[in-house]
């Protein structure tokens, strides 16, 4: 029987710029008494992922721009947070409502770019990983140091969709495996050339650990048993995303 | 410890038109020895429900307009084709490459309105079920009927995004649950107040569905263990499509 399980992992504590947070997920893990296998993949929530690497900015620190500051009038947002926004920003992508849509450094097209108020000190905001691909990787690394296996990696995080309404969790940095499934040019059993079957396996699972995390960080890291990935030392978020010349809705 | 388990119900068989697919799918879970539960999800997948119900047309069938044989020169598809798309929906979004971007009669924005070419006798096409949220219904009732018991219902189609490549499961009928989970108002460990938590639960649930189904039809049905739903009698997926006045992107 085609089986999958999500386990979540709890009591990670509470994570302190420079922790090796490998060492505590593998630590988290014994604990719970999970062996980590070659096969797995561990989903961590990116908000501790920030906080280990210390991307944690103060609002009152911030010098907000007029440009900023004009924005933020428009938007109903503190003129600080829109300042860090725009500084993690390539583009502007939409404006409307209380919604600043972003493209950020990295290429993701999502909303304040990442940029977070939740589950970090009052007045601070949590910024996205600089290059999330290479904190999964580090992760990983970790992880192989302590238990001599290498899980697959992915960083995920909350975004939200242009025409459904709530978010879902998404792969926003990847070590170790390919992000998609490619299934093209397999046949159906009808012998019909499939021909739009590429999954974005990578998100799916990001979604699906989110089922396990929820929102409050209790369960920051899960661990999803049972997907055959497609190992892949190249592997990368960068994968996932649509380059702008296919891009119809920017 | 959270721990969410993902079972594939193989063996269900070719589905046909009038087939009671809520009591075929009963008969796998006893096969595999699954005894249902009022807290499982079954996630099931569109194209078994849309043969269920008849939806499935033979393109030798159709007599294309001239708007859509236009459209078929444009985008390099088959005129009857485009003529089926273009009567499953409410309007073109986007055009561009070989992209027919549609909001479906539902109020779905999603590619070819989901009518597809793949699983299904060489050509012809399945279309989405007409109500998939009634379908989804309806599936619960004859489950509820065989077994006594009301597992949540999700029917669930692969779409893709606007600015992510491959495509990811996503809910479009639901029955028994509510689609989102709500953590607005509640604080986090810091005591801020969180602003932005809506997750899109359904779709979570029927992404973590597809890594277990593929894209092959092999493992149509997923019976999704472990998740608190909210049980709500009138669920739906309604209201996961966000309102076209807080569209930014159409």
């Amino acid at each position: 029987m085609k089986r999958l399980e999500l386990l979540g992992l709890e009591h990670i504590g509470e994570i302190r710029t420079g922790d090796l947070l490998g060492y505590l997920i593998v630590d988290a893990c014994s604990r719970q008494g999970i062996e980590l296998g070659d096969n797995d993949v561990l989903v961590i929530a990116q908000k501790i992922v920030s906080k280990a690497e210390g991307r944690i900015i103060d609002l009152k620190d911030i010098q907000p721009s007029e440009r900023a500051k004009e924005l933020a009038r428009e938007l109903d947002k503190e003129a600080a947070l829109v300042e860090v926004i725009l500084g993690e920003s390539r583009s502007v992508i939409r404006t409307g409502g209380r919604a600043l849509i972003v493209e950020t450094q990295h290429g993701f097209i999502c909303a304040n770019a990442g940029v977070d108020q939740s589950n970090v000190g009052l007045k601070q905001v949590s910024l996205l990983p600089k290059d999330p691909d290479r904190s999964a990787r580090a992760l990983r690394e970790e992880i192989h140091k302590r238990t001599g296996k290498s899980p697959a990696v992915i960083i995920s995080d909350s975004f939200g969709r242009a025409w459904r309404l709530g978010t879902v969790d998404v792969a926003i940095g990847i070590a170790g495996m390919k992000a998609i499934k490619d299934e093209r040019g397999k046949n159906d059993r009808y012998g019909y050339q499939l021909k739009a079957a590429v999954a974005a396996v990578a998100d799916e699972i990001a979604a699906a650990a989110e089922l396990v995390m929820g929102k409050r960080e209790e369960v920051p890291v899960v661990l999803v048993r049972g997907f055959e990935t497609e190992k892949r030392e190249d592997g990368s978020a960068q994968e996932l995303l649509r380059p702008q010349a296919e891009d119809l809705f920017r």
